[in-house]
């Protein structure tokens, strides 16, 4: 496998810095963008050898993008701003139309994973929770953003969503899917950030999904 | 009702060029958008008094939008491109999210409308007649737009579609309607450019639809 280039959106966050981690380990060249100097001087300290870009994605020029060759956007923010998931995905889509580099690859909640008999939405059932009004635009945005992307032939994007519980840890071995909810044979739906980033590096280096989304849990 | 300012993108197209008149004629303050300079020139020889802006809207600077009352999506392109459709509407709902004003109009086209017993869309009609490559991806692409707009509920958006057959003319008396097709008693489908213009303006003076799409034929 030739070195990627390989810029990370939301570098410092659970995902983003597991992600960081797993691609400089596999060689390539990383570029880790957050908006706080001090969490990607944190980061740097930890992970030698990345470039850190501290900066508003919303602010990149296309440039930088078009410079890359994934780019992953593990963007997260609080529930007031949930909407700015769907803004830097369509912005992205909009600055890469009629190109197929950067490969982006999104990292999307659970919440637009299908469950149950009815194949309803897991968005659905964490709206059932109590105090979901404190989180629920995280989900909904991030369906959303699916919706949206699904729309888009002219940019090489893919999806990946993480099973229900999605928490810091190394990564295990891997069930994967596609748009259901997966459970281990012990019945849990978990995914560590560390198998989502072992699943993101696989799907870079070897591309098995295109213009689609998929979900990846720990076995 | 006070004078208000409202700028309309596409403002030298079929549709802009008459909501620019209708503005105009109803004494508010218009600056109109469109990429070619000689065709705002002609545009402002035929309807005194407007401003011009030659720019692509997408280089439009966001206070620019803040600075106007109302702002009428009436951007065109061709087939190859018709993302831009959608690519401006997610830029103007990233650039406005949390806003009241201003309150932005889109002209969509006449394919996300239901039609037939079964409700089916109007694109999917359009998409069998012969030649449609040629053209399909225009409805296609505002049928996506409308669809990313429904999700906007931190934006003042509104959307109004024609009729089927969508094309120059002064205004006659108009038959609205929400999300279904509209044909008048002679069984025509049909709005004028001058009809749209009446529509636009009457809902930016009084807004009587939010966040929502309503469509106006020719009765």
């Amino acid at each position: 496998m030739s070195q990627l280039n390989i810029t990370v959106i939301g570098a410092t966050g659970m995902a983003g810095s597991a992600i960081v981690q797993e691609a400089v380990k596999r060689g390539h060249t990383v570029t880790a963008m957050a908006r706080s100097e001090n969490d990607l001087a944190a980061l740097a300290k930890k992970v030698a050898g990345i470039h850190t870009m501290a900066v508003d994605a919303f602010q990149v020029p296309a440039e930088d993008w078009h410079a890359a060759d994934a780019v992953v956007d593990a963007f997260a923010t609080d529930p007031a701003h949930a909407y700015l998931h769907i803004d830097l995905a369509t912005r992205l889509v909009a600055e890469l139309r009629g190109t197929n580099k950067p490969r982006v690859v999104f990292i999307l909640g659970a919440g637009s994973l299908q469950t149950g008999a009815d194949h309803h939405l897991v968005v659905d059932d964490l709206r059932k929770l109590p105090g979901s009004d404190q989180f629920i635009a995280i989900p909904e945005s991030q369906y959303i953003e699916l919706q949206f992307l699904r729309s888009v032939k002219n940019v090489n994007w893919v999806g990946i969503s993480p099973s229900r519980d999605f928490t810091a840890g190394p990564a295990t071995k891997v069930l994967m899917g596609t748009n259901t909810l997966l459970h281990n044979a012990a019945g849990q739906s978990h995914t560590t950030a560390g198998t989502m980033a072992v699943a993101v590096l696989d799907e870079i280096e070897q591309p098995q999904h295109r213009q689609t989304r998929f979900t990846v849990a720990d076995k």
